[in-house]
């Protein structure tokens, strides 16, 4: 269809036609025999047939035949032929489960990130599906907030680039013409990670210039590489939510940014300006909503009820509405869905694709390339004639896929005891709680053994959406597992499966060794064994500091520098600290280890002034010291001492990941310019300032503070 | 003086005479005798003699004599007679130490702080001293901050009220002739309270709506009640730090709000704009702290070394200096230190009015005010024949007037042991931490009593400026030591002394009665005595919640609306929720309990319409249903469920505190105008809205939802 046609079509569409547009609910509304729709909010709200017949997308129900029946079904009622959009949760893989995207994100693999949110993308779509809701691109910093699982982490720059790389994937470059592609919807906009005290849908609070400098990147980095959809946040920004926000919505995202795709509200959230106190009821809340520019009301009878009395009222516009309805008519365009509705979908199409074995590998791959190495006392990798225990919770457990694989087969995952056919094994999945006799059998086991495995961790419904914990702590009696195996002097190396940063303070001291594993994914156990047996070298790094405890939250790496910092070593009064514990985390931004080990030297520049139109080259030379191959990522951090507001104590401004040979030498160089020094001034405005900014170059954001270029900006 | 001799004087003054006066460094410069001077912060830059001469005020020192041999000593070098400005931190009291601030909120009793402040401004004055860094306004929502100790709390409302009673106080209402009362400082401007993570001197970020709707009211009141200075925060404000933010203290302080006293930075502020990264050194840090409007340089040398030099060179305007100049003496002469530099201070004075008998009453009155019985199983008040045993860290223990009191005498301070002399007592000062022989000692000693009295608590070297925790639970021993006690099955009453609210969670289900004494004051001991045995009955209410756990943080009452709020008695999952522990904290906000008990009843309205231009009374019966008299704080909250923004899901608006006999009951009323109903906008306007409001009337801010009386506002 061309434009003009689209405007026909709106032309002779009703006004409840229209309204019907911009109405999305969930699957179990469709397919009376469907129970696992997920559903992430209420439900117990009256949708009748009616406004199920009218709707014009679909909330998180897949596969083919499913989906065919229902879009065949609509299309013999639908008096105009307009096809229905099928949108879900694809976050980390559809049925081949990839690890959760704070996994990926430990990665720093953006290519790798595109390739397998390719696959993401080629399994839904094979399995009906037009958009998927991915990515989720909020900065995190406080690990309390269940939905962190779901973020790349605590760096703007390091969460553009995963934006801008699932965007890459799941939309292909030619999202009309191949049918291996499904539209991206980039969410939650805006600073949904930003919940007070880390507790889902609660309230955000921030200025407009930490909103722009800190959270707005990720988001505009999607929509430059052409994100179709954006979903509203929960949350209130600027004290109003952003489902009502017009300032957020009007102002930033669509004449600030010039998005003119598709604005979906979040589950229910039009409906939430009631109780959020910013509607008096439904009809309110839709007049808000959909001035404020949100064209889809997801999972709430607002828009349904109450949308065309308001315009038979001219309390609001029909251009308004015009408007959202012409949006959503692109989207299924640019979907080709006009043309062939079912997008090439076919049982077929979706037996030969789901969970393809060359996808299986790649899941394989970026789970080995996500967990993070957190401590090493000389203990991994292990040899293969050691006699091991495999013990605790997650020694038999295949909850490995994390929250929101809702198309994942836990039931087809293996285990780490499948794959690591241990000499001794002890049951222990129930080990969440205290068991005397568990822990007892658990001791003798172990007592066999050479090297005890101790999987430890906390499972999928630990954390996701709806999850905040107050205490991010492991379960007491996994702590008290690790304290008892201690005794007996052997060592103890933990694979640590679970979904958000841990305060591991308790756990570390007594173990050995630890390998953050997440929640890895379809192949996890298959890549943890891989990477315990040095089959595969560890290489992830954290790009979400673990907090040395709860009350150090929220604790990040690129804070802001303080009037009072603590001198290295001190521990006087007068300066920004706390009397209890180190203002550094226990695992910074950017840490992780490797069987391998790497030394950086010869930090220098082409050039120490940085003309404003020029670039300059800084170099640094990585030297792999060990007797093993491994992967390093380099990373290149930049700090403005002096500026105009107070900035960062430094910023990732880039990184490479690279493969060093036994004691090999690269030379690596990151190209600087004064784009990349700019930053949001107190009046709002984007620029940079002429001076001196340092250059570090490390192998995580703890950065020698003593080994660092000085160079000049120069404007002139 | 008159206003045109302070203008001539400044005419005569030298440029190096009038930064001087811009000048303030600590008493330890003045008296090489001095080693008690309260250092905040960097002393290791070197002062001079020079510089000292010049200065125009002193910091941190007191005492008749030696105040009045400095001032004899510097008008005799000083070429124009300029007398000196004497300033220190006079807190909750001078030599009679009153309980903490957050202590003194707890009272709910304006007048008595008052009262009590204007024996503190009595007292200092009467040591030679003029200035006073009080009241400290900051809002605070996080109990690892170790400076909540100096605030009244968590609320605006509150706060304004204790703000005007500080320095109504303070100043009296004739500062010019009446020299018992001395010059008040406000600080820190502005919110210094939102230090991220309860990290002290750490960054703040919020709204500007927030800003002005949450932080400012109290400062503001502050300059209503004509407080003579101002105080700049360490933090950021909108990026920038306080004591370089034009817009806040030009914009909003100056212009805006009218204040036309003296700026003074915090200790060492103006130099801290260099770590802060907004200057590049000192002649920058001068150059900005000026613009901005900081008159007195506290503790730094960038306005003596560097404001002559910025004038010459004309980097600066000598108008900015005049100004600031021109402030400073106008304050010396409210004071009217012009006329007599020594403001009647003397020896005899001071003697006559150090710890007088009054103040000590007073002080005793504060503490058993102040005092709030967080838990009582039928043990208190205690009966005179039983046979008591105190046990714990604070049974024999002076550390009970908090960490501002730098002239109050610790030595001669009562501990619990030497008021209660009870039957058996267990020596514990020392556990803080784990010690088996003690412990022991204890269980033997608690063994062979009816009750047993835990003195438990954290000391002042645990709270106060620079000691922020991360972890704010008692000392794990003094768990242990409840738990083991708790054995021996006799009731335990525990006595609590700490400054900050504490996580009780751990505690709370092994002793029969809680009472927060906070650090109580010179009179603490006797007047917990008298609250344990019911010679006074506790009043006091929580002005700052108690969490539930530090993952918790931050938790207040007057929190916003959100759009999934948790159904009373729910757990399910897509709420806003922790999975581990409840949403409310362990003791919200406006709770405290009391030998007697009370029943509201009969909530009413004399008209369910509120006209914009008149007010309503609202009514509710409160009954005594117990056989001992009682004081009750009645408190108002009011709730605007529907607004332009998010609002709080109540505020305080009202409070009246009340004494009824053995079963009287009280008709309590409070009038409701539309101004109570005024919020900040989107755009900053303040003003209310029609339309409904709530009205809630309750010993606490856990209201019964259900009990509410529904109004209407009428705008016509």
């Amino acid at each position: 269809m061309n434009s003009e046609q689209i405007q026909q079509l709106i032309a002779e569409m009703t006004l409840e036609e229209k309204v019907g547009q911009l109405t999305q609910f969930a699957g179990v509304f469709y397919s009376t025999h469907e129970n696992d729709t997920p559903l992430t909010g209420r439900i117990d709200f009256p949708v009748n047939e009616t406004i199920i017949e009218a709707s014009g997308s679909v909330l998180g129900i897949a596969g083919a035949k499913k989906l065919i029946d229902i879009q065949e079904m609509h299309l013999q009622k639908s008096r105009l032929k307009i096809p229905l959009l099928f949108m879900a949760d694809v976050i980390n893989g559809y049925e081949t489960i990839f690890p959760i995207p704070l996994g990926l994100g430990s990665t720093w693999d953006p290519e790798l990130v595109e390739e397998l949110q390719a696959v993401s993308a080629k399994e839904a779509a094979s399995a009906g599906l037009h958009v998927s809701f991915a990515p989720m691109v909020d900065l995190v910093r406080d690990p309390r907030w269940g939905r962190v699982m779901e973020s790349t982490g605590e760096d703007p720059y390091l969460n553009e680039q995963f934006a801008e790389a699932t965007v890459r994937g799941l939309q292909g470059s030619d999202l009309l013409h191949n049918m291996d592609h499904i539209a991206a919807c980039v969410k939650h906009f805006a600073a949904y990670g930003a919940a007070e005290a880390g507790r889902d849908y609660n309230t955000v609070d921030l200025s407009e210039r930490e909103l722009r400098e800190m959270h707005m990147p990720a988001y505009i980095a999607a929509l430059n590489a052409g994100v179709k959809l954006v979903m509203t946040a929960f949350n209130t920004v600027h004290s109003i939510p952003a489902s009502a926000n017009t300032q957020l919505l009007r102002g930033m995202l669509r004449k600030e940014y010039g998005f003119d795709g598709v604005v979906i509200s979040d589950y229910g959230a039009v409906q939430e300006l009631i109780p959020h106190g910013v509607a008096e009821n439904e009809e309110e809340a839709a007049e808000k909503a959909l001035r404020a520019g949100v064209d889809i009301d997801m999972m709430s009878l607002c828009y349904a009820q109450s949308l065309s009395e308001l315009i038979h009222e001219k309390k609001l516009d029909e251009s308004l509405l015009d408007e959202a309805v012409e949006r959503i008519l692109q989207l299924k365009n640019d979907l080709g869905l006009f043309e062939d509705p079912y997008r090439a979908t076919s049982e077929e199409r979706e037996q030969a694709t789901l969970g393809h074995a060359s996808h299986k590998q790649l899941a394989r791959k970026a789970a080995e390339k996500s967990a993070v190495l957190l401590k090493n006392e000389n203990v991994l990798p292990l040899q293969d004639r050691e006699r091991l225990a495999l013990i605790g919770p997650y020694a038999d457990n295949n909850d490995l896929l994390g929250e929101w694989s809702i198309f994942g087969k836990m039931e087809d995952t293996a285990t780490l005891k499948d794959k690591l056919e241990p000499t001794f094994y002890a049951k222990g999945a129930e080990m969440y709680e205290r068991n005397q006799k568990l822990l007892d059998e658990a001791l003798h086991i172990a007592n066999q053994a050479d090297i005890i495995v101790l999987a430890l961790g906390e499972g999928r419904d630990r954390s996701g959406e709806g999850r905040s914990r107050a205490s991010i702590t492991l379960a007491p009696c996994q702590i008290e597992l690790a304290k008892k195996l201690k005794e007996l002097g052997k060592p103890i190396v933990v694979t640590l499966f679970n979904a958000r940063p841990l305060d591991l303070s308790e756990l570390e001291p007594y173990v050995d060794a630890i390998l953050e594993c997440w929640h890895p994914g379809s192949e996890g156990a298959a890549a943890i064994i891989n990477l315990l047996f040095g089959k595969a070298n560890p290489s992830g790094k954290l790009t979400m500091s673990f907090p040395r405890a709860t009350g150090q939250i929220p604790v990040y790496y690129n804070s802001y520098q303080t009037g009072r910092p603590l001198p290295a070593g001190s521990d006087e009064r007068f300066f920004s600290r706390y009397i209890d514990i180190a203002n550094e985390p226990l695992y910074p931004f950017g840490f992780g280890l490797s069987y391998a080990a790497f030394e950086y030297s010869q930090l220098r520049a082409t050039n120490l002034n940085l003309q404003k139109t020029e670039t300059l080259t800084v170099e640094v030379d990585v030297t792999n010291t060990s007797d093993v191959a491994g992967e390093e990522i380099v990373q290149l951090y930049l700090q403005d001492p002096v500026a105009e507001v107070v900035r960062p104590v430094k910023e990732l401004k880039g990184f490479k990941k690279i493969l060093l040979a036994p004691h090999e030498t690269k030379t690596i160089t990151f190209e600087i310019n004064e784009e990349m020094l700019r930053y949001h001034h107190s009046d709002l405005t984007y620029s940079s300032d002429p001076g001196t900014f340092f250059v570090y170059i490390n192998g995580s954001s703890k950065c020698d503070e003593a080994n660092k270029l000085e160079l000049q900006l120069i404007h002139s």
